[in-house]
């Protein structure tokens, strides 16, 4: 791993790295699984955590459980993708929650998904925000420190998966809820380290090429970002896409570059 | 409590009864709550233990934590009301849903209450389906066992509550989960232990008064049903519907009376 | 009627009077209803216009049925009382809902209960936006213009009812719709003519008594509002609330009171 | 075309047949879509008339938009894809709805189609059940009934596609509704013209020759069922299914195939 120097430096990202950062050579590489929509059977041979849906913007409980029972075998680490209850949208519709609503439908998922973990001879042992509420807790203090309060509740002190700098890690920090920053190889970023929205041009990256490529940028601490900057931030998990038809081609893309570059995949959790 | 021999004796309802039956001097009361409908909070002072609505049917998180919350600061045993996923038709609406799914449902729904318990200091204590669910647990042994597949698969042999004779006693003992058999004073009974019909006429009481009266009945081991009949049944619970106008009323007074009668009234679970 | 001066006067409230204003001596009464939460035989014997649930933040395609046959029975006009879809949260939760899935939305919900209504000899004769969209409708014109869109493509330009001075009726106006200003007597106000938010203190009125006498204000083209204010605006009907308790109570007397004050109540569609 | 005899003649399918049946030179080729599964857009160059979802078992407002859109742009028919309210079970699962509410469920579908079609410049011009509410209506003949009353109540006797023998054509000709007989080429038969279900073995074909085939025997009035039986039915449409990943190209080899027989393709109603 080579740590690029760039012209971008000057770029506002100190929050984006804590003090004594250090480049990883462990990594997690996680992915959407359980949305009805990927090949969870190949992908659950590629990642090393699983962002299972809970049935509140996609998944139900017998895929769950199918998906469970597959990442127990293989070693995958099962997180609660907790979402705003909203299939018609897939859940990426910011909606607007009050705080004791969102904790408890926070709650309600993650119990739901740990009941049939353990059913399978796993557990949750993280929780990852989905689309919009991902989106709403990387800025909004309120409904970080809610989803927050709703994982916390579950008790185990279960890890929250996040964008390095958010509101969301901020929060669970704030309540020792360890909070685990992640990076996006196919998706565009901004100078200030946040993603570009999904519906803007080029937000979204295919080339399993070019990912994979990221990945390796992100690994060693950086990303470009859009107009040439390059984003120093600090990741501990590297995020694929599960669905898609390159979905799967894509991640062990990413797997095979990290992998060549001295990296060591594994849960982080 | 006194016995009453009867006319109807001679009706088919040894299955109703386990051989050493003894008259029930200690009993539990369950309705449902969470649901919207009723007033919880003053029902949860007159009764021993809550089915609570898990979202499949009615309820949502927040509503599911504040009755925890509630049942936990009074001692009422909390369990888990599950139901087929038809919020349109308040689970009373027959569905075909196949096994896996259903046990998968089952074991959803208890996961999710039982993390939202747990943040408020208690347990699921025991599973009770709902509506259309109970109806066709009663007779339909394929559904009663994926019932109790999803509540096995769950952990800690959680009791399920169920009509005395049904196939959901049966496929719950089957496995070594305690099934426990419930009467409603409320409601009419056929000739054979089971319900009438919610549709037809007469099917469910609404006089406090005979409420009660049929709730000593049910303690004394038996019950009146259409036609002058009277069934022999053994109980440990009684369940008082939570909703409709008179709903707190008809539960006081069954308690009133079951105590009055020697009845001590605590959680079966 | 008495127009009454005021020392609010100088409030900034041009916008909520159009000129050429006269007062009203027709105003329509309008409640929710097929929310399943009151008594609508009740309320459809007091309002002349009624806003039905469509199935989105609540309400279900038996239940229009039956409301749409009595509003026809009792002349009373149906609007579809359209809304984010959101039954968890009853509609009242803001989202952010892309402007061709809303317009297709309410559509979708105004040809529903259209089809219903012809089937019990009436129509649908006006829309407005139920709770969370109805508040996005008052200020963002992007919302409103998307609202409108959705209405206009089902035809037969439906007058849309809102608050006065809104986007919504900006929007309905801008592509020939009627926009029919409402007011809401038992609904706190700011100075600004919108309405205080439901969670804050004091926003919902429940004395029928001061309900009635605000809605003669508003038919006299004035509401008192927050801090002592008094704002001037123009209405074409009034919205009583249908759930809650006293909600019929507090109707009738709403009517009485217009009725004494020379006010005829008939639909404005 | 080509009449087949065969052994099977004796199998007892008089009521699949009309007295003056002839063989078909004009036929119908009707696919689901909108249910978020297939190209929608490659079957609509395809088919003649498009059983589009109406948001209770799939698809959603915005959805029906585009399809409505393309149907109308491409002179293809478009049917109401009418469903029980199971997204979760695809409308696969059997319910038990009391026949007012499956009625109103209907009307509400058919309506909310229909206004979204006029948007489009099209109308709602058939109806047809889906999954489960299909196969309840071949045998039940209230679950028929209810169908079909609420396709009355919309008005404009719109015809309704169905199995041919079922109790649904017999119902909607009893108020006279136009029933429309249908056949599934890629579908296995019993010899008693009901289809195997889904479930089960063989149940679905996938070869595009095999299809095509089936699709000329249907056109010609029998197709082979199980067990080497030949049924003779009489169709007025053929139904390709849209989703798969042979979809559109097993529709294009049932459209040639017909085509080469010398049936022409048209929507029938």
């Amino acid at each position: 791993m080579v740590r690029h120097a760039g012209p971008a430096e000057h770029v506002h990202v100190a929050k984006l790295r804590r003090p004594g950062f250090a480049l990883m050579s462990v990594l997690d590489l996680n992915a959407d699984l359980g949305e009805g929509a990927g090949d969870d059977g190949a992908l659950l041979e590629v990642v090393t955590s699983a962002n299972v849906a809970c049935g509140f913007h996609a998944g139900d409980a017998v895929t769950m459980r199918r998906v469970a029972a597959l990442a127990a075998e293989r070693g995958v680490a099962v997180g609660a993708h907790v979402a705003y209850p909203d299939r018609a949208g897939f859940g990426r519709r910011a909606m607007t929650v009050p705080p004791a609503e969102l904790a408890a439908d926070v709650l309600y998922q993650v119990g739901a998904l740990d009941g049939i973990c353990r059913s399978e001879g796993t557990r949750v042992r993280y929780v990852k925000p989905h689309g919009a509420l991902y989106n709403a807790a990387v800025a909004d203090a309120q409904v970080a420190a809610a989803v927050c309060d709703g994982v916390a509740a579950f008790g185990g002190l279960l890890p929250v998966l996040g964008l390095p700098g958010s509101e969301l890690l901020r929060a669970a920090e704030a309540i020792d809820l360890p909070g685990v920053p992640e990076g996006f190889p196919d998706r565009a970023y901004r100078p200030d380290g946040t993603l570009v929205a999904r519906g803007e041009p080029g937000a979204v990256l295919d080339d399993p090429g070019e990912i994979a490529r990221r990945a390796v940028a992100l690994a060693a601490g950086e990303v470009d970002a859009a107009g040439g900057a390059r984003v120093a931030l600090e990741v501990r998990s590297v995020c694929v896409h599960g669905d898609g038809p390159a979905a799967v081609e894509a991640a062990r893309a990413v797997r095979a570059a990290l992998e060549a570059d001295g990296v060591r995949l594994e849960p982080f959790a």
